[in-house]
C-alpha cells in the first residue's frame, strides 16, 4: 500500500492511498460505521507531488463520502522540531491555500488550525496523566528520531503522540486515515480511549484506522508504494531532500517540472516497463504517470510501447504539468488573499470548537474538574 | 525557614513562611519590584493546621501587600496522582471555602481554578517543546517519586514542572512564593523564561522565588521548620498521615482538637522548653502555640513556666481552638453554599483569563502560530 508522508515520518497524520486511481479508502464493515473522520497535516508550506497523490487527493474523496470529516493543520505538532516563526506563519497559510486548491471544501469538511482550538492541549494534558513513560519511550519514531539526532530530543517530541490521541478523541472520531508508520501511534490512541472508558465509563469511541485497499487486481503490492524521489528511486519524495531536483512542488512552473523530470534518475534500458524491484526509476515514472492520468499501470505501459525512457520522462512531465496546472494557478490565486485564508481557518476553527468544547466539558466533569 | 506542604512534596506550590508571626515575606530589592505574585495550591479538600500556618496565612498577608496577586487551585496538577472524580470535585470546593474562610479575599487577589483557564495547557505545550527529557528526569521529585512508587510514573508526573512553569509565566509573574523542595522547579521556570526570551526576544520576566526571612533575631533556624505531626515530631504534619491523631484539620471540632493534643507525643520531662533538636514534641507544641497566639517563642515559654507538658498540651489545644473557631465556622457556612463557591471560582477564572489570554496570544504570534 502507498504511504505518503507530508513531512518525514514524525508528527504528521498521513493518509494511506494507492498511487493509482483505482484503490480508494474503504471504511470498515457496517458495525464500524464511519461517524466521524479526523486527520491532520503539518503546516509544511506548499505540498509536493507525493503529498498530493499520496494523501490530499484521498482527503478530497473522503469529504464526499462521509458526513463529518475534520482536517486539522496541526501547527502544535510542528514545533516538536525547530521552526522559524515567520516561515511557520507563512507555511500555515500556504498549506491552507494548497489544501483548498486541491479540492478540500470547507463546506464539506471542517478545515481548521489546531492551535486555535484550545481544547486539544487540555485533553492532551488529561491523557498525559494516563500514560506511563516507557510506553512513549518505546515508540519506534521516538527511538528512531532520538537515535538520529544523537541527543534525547525535546519532551514535545516524546509526548506528541499523546497530543495526537487528544486530536482524534476530542471529536469522538471513529476513523482516522493513517500511515503505516503511524500504526503504533494509533494503538496508543486506542489504548488511551479504552483506558479512559475503563476508568470513567464508556465515553470515547475506540477509533479505527482507515486503510486503503486494492480494488483492482492488477495493482501489485509494489505498485502501491509511495512516490519516490526523482533523483533516488530508493527514497521517497520529500520536501526536506537537499537535492532540489528530487521533489516536484505543487507550484513548480512547467519549466521546473520539465527540468526535474528530464534529470530524473532512470537506468540504461530504454524501454518503458513497470518493475519497481529492479527498475525503480522508470517504475516511479510509470506510477506517477498512472496516478496523474487516472489510467491503470498496465495501460500506461502499453501506451508507452516504443517510446524510450528519455522521451517518456518528458511525456510524464507533460502529464504532471497538465494535472497540476489548475491546482498551481488556484494556489497562486489563493495565496494573494491572505485575509481569505485566515477567514477560512477561523471559520473552520469555530466549527471545530463547537464540536470540541462540549466533549472537553464532559471530560472535565468525568475527571472531577467540574 | 518553614516549609508547608499542602500535599506531600509533589505538585503543590507552597509558600515559605516562618511558623511564627514575626517573619514575613520580604520582596527582593527595588530592582526586582514585585509586579505580580503567583502561587498555586492543589485541591486537597480542607487544609490542616500546618497548611494554614505554613502557607495560607502568608498568602493572606501577600494579597494586602501587593497589587497583583493570583492564587490558583491547581486541579490539573492533582491528576498526576490517581483521583476519585467525586472526591476531587468536592475537594476543589472545600479548598475554595477554606481559602476564603482563612482570609483570601477575591477582591484583593484573583482566586481561580486552573482548569478553567485553557491557556495554561496551551503555554505548557509550547514550553514542553523547549525542554529536553533528561532535564525533567533529573529533577529530584521525579526521581524520588518514581523510586518510591517502584514504577515509572505517568508522563504527567514527569512533565508537571513544565505545566508549573506555564502557570507562572502565563501571567508574566515576577515573584513566586515557593517551598525549599520546589527550588529545582523554580530553576526550570527561570530557564524556560530565559530560553523563550533568547529565542523569541525579551518577553517573560524571569520570576524570582519569594523566600521568607527571619525578622526577629530570636527565631532560630530550627524554630522555623514546618508544623510537625502530633504523633511523630520527626515528620511533618500531613493530610495523608495514616494516624488520624497526627493531623489537625481546620474544621476539626474542639473535642477532636483536645483529643489530638492530649495524645500528642512529647517526652518524659514535664517542663516546657523550646529545643527542637532534642525535644521535638514539646517544641512543636511551643511553635504551634506561638504561631496561633502571635507571641514570640520566648514569651510562650516564659508564660508556661511551672506548667507540666500534659497541662500545656491542653493549653495549646485551647489556643488552637480559639484561633480556628472563626475559620471553622466560616468554612462550614461557606460549604453550605456550593453555588457561591462556584461563582467565586468562575469570577476568578474570568479575571485570570483576562490576563492570560493576551499573553497567550502574544506567545502564539512569537512562535508563528498567528
Amino acid at each position: 500500500m502507498a504511504l505518503c508522508s507530508m513531512r518525514k515520518a514524525r508528527g504528521c497524520w498521513r493518509f494511506i492511498r494507492a498511487l493509482h486511481t483505482g484503490p480508494e479508502a474503504v471504511p470498515a464493515p457496517q458495525k464500524d460505521a464511519v461517524k466521524r473522520v479526523f486527520s491532520g497535516i503539518q503546516p509544511t508550506g506548499i505540498p509536493h507531488l507525493g503529498n498530493y497523490l499520496g494523501a490530499i487527493e484521498s482527503w478530497v474523496r473522503l469529504q464526499d463520502k462521509h458526513s463529518s470529516v475534520l482536517y486539522s493543520i496541526v501547527d502544535l505538532h510542528s514545533i516538536t522540531a525547530a521552526q522559524d516563526p515567520a516561515v511557520l506563519r507563512q507555511s500555515i497559510l500556504d498549506m491552507t491555500a494548497a489544501l483548498l486548491a486541491c479540492g478540500i471544501n470547507p463546506e464539506k469538511s471542517i478545515l481548521f488550525q489546531q492551535s486555535q482550538v484550545s481544547e486539544h492541549t487540555q485533553l492532551s494534558w488529561i491523557l498525559t496523566c494516563m500514560v506511563r513513560l516507557p510506553r512513549l519511550q518505546h515508540l519506534h519514531q521516538w527511538k528512531a528520531k532520538t537515535a538520529k539526532q544523537k541527543h534525547d530530543g525535546t519532551v514535545g517530541l516524546l509526548t506528541y503522540p499523546v497530543l495526537q490521541a487528544a486530536d482524534v478523541l476530542l471529536y469522538k472520531s471513529t476513523h482516522v486515515p493513517v500511515g503505516e508508520d503511524q500504526v503504533q501511534h494509533m494503538e496508543l490512541v486506542q489504548d488511551l480511549a479504552r483506558g479512559f472508558n475503563r476508568k470513567y465509563g464508556e465515553f470515547f469511541p475506540v477509533p479505527k484506522s482507515i486503510l486503503s485497499v486494492c480494488v483492482l487486481a492488477f495493482f501489485t503490492e509494489a505498485s502501491m508504494k509511495k512516490v519516490k524521489s526523482l533523483r533516488d528511486p530508493s527514497a521517497k519524495m520529500s520536501k526536506s531532500d537537499p537535492d532540489k531536483l528530487a521533489t516536484v512542488g505543487l507550484t513548480d512552473s512547467p519549466e521546473q517540472i520539465v527540468q526535474k523530470f528530464r534529470k530524473a534518475v532512470t537506468d540504461f534500458t530504454s524501454e518503458v516497463t513497470y518493475d519497481p524491484a529492479s527498475r525503480g526509476g522508470v517504475s516511479n515514472m510509470v506510477a506517477i504517470h498512472a496516478a496523474v492520468t487516472g489510467l491503470p499501470v498496465e495501460e500506461v505501459v502499453r501506451r508507452s510501447a516504443g517510446i524510450d525512457t528519455a522521451r517518456y520522462k518528458l511525456l510524464v512531465a507533460d502529464a504532471v504539468i497538465e494535472k497540476l496546472a489548475p491546482i498551481r494557478s488556484e494556489i497562486e490565486k489563493l495565496k494573494m488573499d491572505k485575509g481569505h485564508l485566515q477567514k477560512v481557518l477561523q471559520a473552520g476553527s469555530v466549527k471545530a470548537k463547537e464540536l470540541a468544547y462540549p466533549v472537553c466539558q464532559e471530560v472535565k466533569e468525568l475527571v472531577g474538574f467540574r
